[in-house]
């Protein structure tokens, strides 16, 4: 690995970013870009990698904000284990870093303390003095670790085909089964009315043309 | 549901948000555009709103550039049944509509009919076609239900108490056991080297001044 790049980090610039995706400036969210911050500059140059976040809480978000990893694109995965960390990795070799928060590290913090164990009930948090430590703690509040991916972990899944299911004619992949996984009862989320429209150009409210 | 709403949809600016945002202009993450559209512009004003993609691949982020709901929000949730199919619903009654995408409907199509269905080896396909087909066809290719989510896939998790992990000295929900769930052999992703370094102020690599 190769010594830390100098990547730029504009905090203010990056909290603005959270807020228009993130919807609000979650301190989860903010914390995790110091934490992507800190792996990424760790990375070789060069370097493809993919990323774990290892809760599906907030940090999610700042991967995706602050790298070329998203939940769509495949790079990014999450391992809901509920620890807040996050891992960086050269998707062919495995190596990369682990990002975490140390726990006794947050007791100089009061306020990020506070927040992080839920010993204030959000009404009674204060949410500028919270910010304000957290962009003072910074990446304080974290340990790395350099890492080994499992190869187990570095697998990629097998493409298989496209079928179409006897049960509800939608598409799916062929090593699911004879039927889809929603027609095997997995995720059944939903009861459903009748088809109420093909969609489409007879709405008209897109222009499609340029 | 009130009527669809007058929202706007500029494909030509959504295709420069994805290339930013998913690394590429993926033929899914297009499609699951008018796709999102579909659904949103069918939600009633105002309505709060979350966000299920039956996928794993591509349609998330169509969701999260569209949407306010991300993964790292938690109101996009992924139930990976291999369905090409979202759906979005009002988080407190259930109500919602699901869009997806009808095999049947693609036979018009030849470019996006041999790229759904892994016809042609990536490097055959003419991406451009594929992509100027996708444009013409639009919401032509999808189907929309009014559904109803079922109660037990609205119920939000109970939050427990953050606490300390004996095995790993980690912070994990309490809810999870004993011990953290990765120390319990769930996800168990990585071999460790040893702590680098302590990180923060010490590598001086961001300014946190204003």
């Amino acid at each position: 690995m190769k010594m830390p790049k100098n990547i730029s980090f504009d905090i203010e610039d990056y909290i603005n970013r959270v807020r228009s995706f993130h919807g609000h400036v979650a301190p989860g969210v903010i914390i995790g870009g110091f934490m992507v911050h800190i792996a990424r500059v760790h990375m070789p140059e060069g370097a493809l990698f993919n990323a774990i976040s290892e809760t599906a809480k907030c940090l999610p978000d700042a991967i995706q904000l602050l790298t070329p990893c998203t939940i769509g694109n495949g790079w990014l995965r999450i391992f809901d284990i509920g620890r807040f960390a996050l891992s960086l990795y050269d998707k062919h070799s495995g190596n990369g870093f682990r990002v975490f928060l140390n726990p006794k590290k947050l007791k100089d913090w009061t306020e990020i303390n506070s927040w992080f164990f839920k010993l204030n009930p959000k009404p009674g948090q204060n949410q500028e003095f919270l910010c304000t430590q957290i962009k003072e703690a910074g990446g304080n509040l974290c340990e790395i670790l350099p890492i080994q991916v499992r190869p187990e972990f570095l697998k990629k899944k097998n493409k298989s085909k496209i079928v179409i299911c006897p049960s509800c004619e939608e598409a799916y992949p062929s090593q699911d089964g004879n039927v889809c996984r929603m027609c095997q009862g997995i995720f059944n989320y939903y009861s459903e009315g009748k088809i109420l429209i093909g969609v489409g150009t007879d709405f008209g409210f897109y222009d499609q043309k340029e």
